[in-house]
């Protein structure tokens, strides 16, 4: 299956089979692929958690407008954003970069000095609206990953953070939820997935500038 | 190759062969990856110009802080959102998914009423950031696909979107730019794909909460 054919064969599963359980190795590759993910500036403001509990699952489907995907999927991906990007964060970052790539001090200096600069200068909202986006990102990757792993998934918006947020203790580990994906596989009686995909067409969704 | 291998295969290009072309092929592959890639409520509040011109190009690089990435890659994709998500645009994403799906009109007008009364209530601002965040998740799939396809990509933040707008004429086609993707070959000296790749890890990046 080439990689178009995997993302017609994906949907937002709306009924997942709750006797499939992923391996550990998918788990392991969707964590690795989250890792991977490219991010502004490469700050990772990002953290996933992966949840395997269907009691806390039962308890977030309340918070999640009762979506039963949240309780019945094999694991429930949430993605978080770091609630602190700061000078310390940044200089951890460089700090990094030093190690993994022995790039001298004088070469990256000017460039976290003026990473610095600019996000003490940003508001709190702002940061958490650049991180918001990163989290989009990491959410196209995944999906586009699961695809072709050919693990189901469905993308979701419609939670209430905060509840989530309490729920796991988010703030003790200085995230905030943005993001919800339940994964898994679909069941078999699940009607949505024999239907045809909606799109406006490559026509209506693609300019071609040419010289 | 394996996912993962793509993925750290992939990194943001410093500098492209400007002698590389990519095929036709790989273009119509990157459009209807982009068609499918997954958006909120599927509406689909985007599109894409792809642009292979390079004196629009190099007018382009001035206002991309000079990056020669947008004046030397094979094509210049530009992730634009829609100035418009109103009753008539949610009205016409329903036409059609009565029309693909065959979906009598009594089992989505609750729902196509309800998202029209969402978003007549929401300002301008407020949809431009939604839609903003919908274009994060294709440039998350686009980046994977690329990756993949052994595309050569450097997504981007660092433009005067302003600039964009005006030079492509992009108020004529109810679109503003948000994201910028040269995409085409590395060069053969660019010495940023040697480097190491540097993540925080799957330790740092993933919280396993499991029964």
């Amino acid at each position: 299956m080439n990689i178009i054919e995997s993302l017609q064969w994906r949907y937002a599963t709306k009924k997942f089979d709750n006797q499939k359980i992923l391996s550990q190795d998918k788990i392991d590759l969707i964590s690795e692929a989250f890792n991977l993910t490219a991010t502004s500036y490469g700050l990772q403001p990002l953290q996933l958690l992966i949840i395997k509990d269907k009691k806390i699952q039962k308890e977030l489907t309340e918070h999640s407008w009762n979506q039963q995907q949240v309780a019945d999927a094999s694991h429930l991906l949430v993605i978080c954003i770091e609630n602190k990007i700061d000078a310390k964060y940044i200089t951890k970052y460089f700090e990094s970069v030093k190690s993994i790539r022995n790039t001298p001090s004088e070469i990256l200096k000017p460039f976290e000095e003026q990473l610095i600069t600019s996000f003490t200068q940003k508001s709190k909202e702002e940061i958490s609206i650049w991180a918001t986006k990163q989290a989009y990102l990491a959410m196209g990757n995944l999906l586009t990953v699961c695809a072709i792993e050919k693990i189901d998934a469905c993308p979701m918006e419609g939670f209430i953070p905060e509840k989530y947020d309490e729920i796991l203790n988010l703030k003790d580990l200085g995230l905030t939820s943005v993001l919800v994906l339940p994964i898994g596989y679909r069941a078999e009686d699940d009607m949505f997935s024999e239907l045809k995909k909606v799109r406006r067409g490559v026509q209506n969704m693609v300019v071609n500038i040419s010289s």
